[in-house]
């Protein structure tokens, strides 16, 4: 994988499977003579290490988290998270640019990194026997980066070019941005993680220097290893490798800014000749898991899968097969970051629907349910399904790792993690009422429209 | 005057006159025996003295501009600014909590301050004996405040009540707030300048004291003198008071992060029981003086003008006069900021007509303008009043000091003032029409909706 073909592979977001189960799974990974358990445990130097056990298969997942995101970037320097994404696969002291996939490759693994607003994640899957190989191969270029003018400028025009094709060549992808700039009124996540153009120019070798020395240390990383491993002989070569590089300066507290209250219903148009069908989604301000009152966040999570978790969700369900109008409509919560969240709803016509229709008969779902309520036995099969698609991820050792990995990354433990089953059990139906009721409001919203271009008028 | 008071008589803004006017003025204040030219001058700390002759009355006119406002603040500490606007007014070292304010009314001057994006201001018009010692208390306050936890905590207080009762209970300056937090995506002017209540309310001494010695120091201030002075005896009262302040640290220059393209149409609604009438205004981010390229902005200030500048205006004359269905229209550029600024329409219906009515009817006269352009004549009627709206300031001290005060504060020269008639007269009717044509694109917008609330909604 080189971030110079043009064709960048690295995904920009950390996946996120469904709504409920970004922030929790089972105990992973068991099988004969294992009891599954996952271990925690701290290097000297304040680096955290969460081992999961896996052994179908003679493979390791071996992550490393920052706990950096786009919304830890100065003022001004927007894309400087991502930018690291690209820069950590640039040369080392050690190792000359490219080394480091080449030697994933010739042994049949494969590697990537992905940015978010919170965490920033490298990884590897390869056989059991190159832990250690990719640990020296990580540790060193958390340190030891040739952050010169030269590698700088050049993917500098890599991340730009690709802002030009993933946001800027996509209606969709600008008016997401947008809607986030206008959801968002004071909190950072109002800010694009690939950055603003005209800021992502301007990055050069100082700021990219003065980021590197504050977060990527130890002491602000989590190391995930998933796989056919044990805890101690992984604590050996953490030690050894890892373990080895000396603690950076303390950070501060992760306290960003956050929204004031918000007063306003706001809608974001973008009308565009490259759209065929239109589509809209209306937004709310949330609270994450990290950031809610206890069950808040659950209830959350329960009502995006009541309300437009799949096929089986009372959107989905009344406005693509009852009434037909729909080509889709859903409804999504993102709760696993560090700071407030948003829950979404989104749809589009089919057919000789209006966009008009499709929103009037989704805000109509919506207010029902912050109304009404939910069904004992809806609520139930949403519990279900939720604490389901769980027990599917335990099949996905890299889905486990995100799990794990991108909990620690914003503040959580494994324990969190591991109770997340039981806090969802425990939600009641009037909690999912109550925080319809109490956030799905749409004097409080923000919409986006995507519309075709119909004339050229202004 | 006093910031306990519990009303404060403090402006938080700058006064700007006209949209125009905002950034320039002829030579000031000529008089018999004084050719009225206006002096500028830095003293060895870096401090910029303007002195501004106006011999008419033995009164005079003294400013402290501090190159620092709300735009400035770190992230998280919004409202800092404007705090001291309120601490300024507290003990120092030298003198009790309002001696300053005591001294100004017993020789029957008047005093106040206010805060804005890019500058706080202090002044007092006194008699023309006492600018010694208006010199000598503001010099104390720059660098003597006691910034202790019982005053910071006391006049915290003031300013949340004072955040509460102007914006909190104001239906209009909460959408305001909202708007702004949505015209601009990235750009600090998209934050109040009284700032957000949660980040108010965390503001204590450590904040306090970071942006006072940062901030308030001689060569971040500017001193404007106007009245019945002479410049080298401003000059020595000057040098034997703010000279014997030692120069501050060298503040990086005011980069700040600015916007990016904008690419959608975005609307900001606040229903509200308390709205008798409902209003609009639509926004576009444009350049200001200080980010136009030359002729740009005095193209917009002139569209201002025969747009929406009064009721001599295409707006009033069509909304309000013609078709009567307007109780109020017009148009405003802020054209005196240091970064890109907002150029504004706004209206409000009349009698049975609806806010729908008066939007399509406004909207297609800014249609029209940026399509047809303006005429010869009006063109020359508005540069006619915008330069003579300068002269009658040379009637106003305070209003004097404002142009040149507000215009150094953001990086102008008193050049930049006194050729602002010249650059007026200069632009043509082309220029107008292009600057329509180019920035009020509905596409590009952002427009606040002020509604009654006539249901409960949801």
């Amino acid at each position: 994988m080189s971030p110079l073909a043009g064709r960048p592979r690295r995904v920009l977001f950390a996946v996120l499977l469904v709504s409920g189960f970004a922030n929790g799974a089972a105990a992973a990974g068991s099988s004969p003579g294992d009891d599954g358990k996952v271990t925690d445990f701290t290097l000297a130097n304040g680096m955290e290490v969460v081992v999961i056990p896996d052994h179908r298969a003679p493979i390791v997942t071996h992550m490393v988290w920052y706990k950096v995101g786009s919304a830890d970037e100065p003022p001004g320097k927007s894309g400087i998270a991502h930018f690291f994404e690209h820069l950590m696969f640039k040369a080392t002291t050690n190792h000359k640019a490219g080394e480091f996939d080449a030697a994933v490759s010739a042994i049949g693994g494969n590697n990537n990194a992905f940015t978010s607003y919170d965490y920033t994640c490298f990884y590897e899957t390869v056989p059991a026997q190159a832990l250690r190989e990719m640990m020296d191969f990580e540790a060193d270029r958390m340190r030891n980066l040739v952050l010169d003018d030269k590698t700088v400028a050049t993917e500098r025009d890599v991340i730009l070019e690709e802002r030009r094709s993933r946001i800027d060549n996509n209606p969709n992808a600008v008016l997401d941005e947008e809607l986030d700039a206008t959801l968002w009124q004071n909190q950072p996540y109002r800010i694009p993680v690939i950055g603003w153009m005209q800021e992502m120019q301007q990055l050069n070798r100082t700021d990219a220097r003065a980021f590197y020395d504050r977060y990527y240390r130890p002491n602000n990383a989590v190391l995930v290893v998933a796989g056919d491993v044990e805890p101690d002989d992984v604590k050996a070569l953490a030690q050894d490798t890892f373990g080895k590089l000396a603690r950076g300066p303390d950070l501060p507290a992760r306290i960003r800014p956050v929204e004031p209250e918000q007063n306003t219903k706001r809608t974001v148009t973008l009308s565009d000749a490259r759209v065929g069908v239109p589509s809209f989604t209306t937004q709310w301000v949330v609270p994450s898991y990290r950031t809610a009152k206890p069950g808040e966040a659950e209830a959350l999570a329960l009502l995006a899968e009541i309300l437009g978790g799949g096929s089986r969700s009372r959107l989905y369900q009344e406005l693509v097969v009852k009434k037909g109008i729909a080509a889709s409509a859903g409804a999504s919560y993102q709760g696993n970051m560090l700071d407030a969240t948003n829950f979404a709803v989104y749809g589009a016509p089919r057919g000789a629907a209006t966009l008009g229709e499709v929103e009037t008969a989704l805000d109509a779902e919506v207010a029902r349910i912050g109304r009404d309520g939910v069904t004992a036995d809806e609520l139930e099969k949403a519990k279900n399904r939720l604490v389901r698609s769980m027990i599917f991820a335990r099949d996905q050792q890299q889905a486990m790792g995100n799990i794990y990995g991108s909990t620690l990354a914003v503040g959580g433990t494994v324990a969190d993690v591991e109770e997340w089953p039981a806090r969802i059990r425990k939600v009641t139906a009037d909690e999912v009422k109550a925080a319809a009721a109490r956030y799905l409001v749409f004097d409080r919203s923000a919409t986006g429209y995507l519309m075709p271009k119909t004339q050229a008028g202004n």
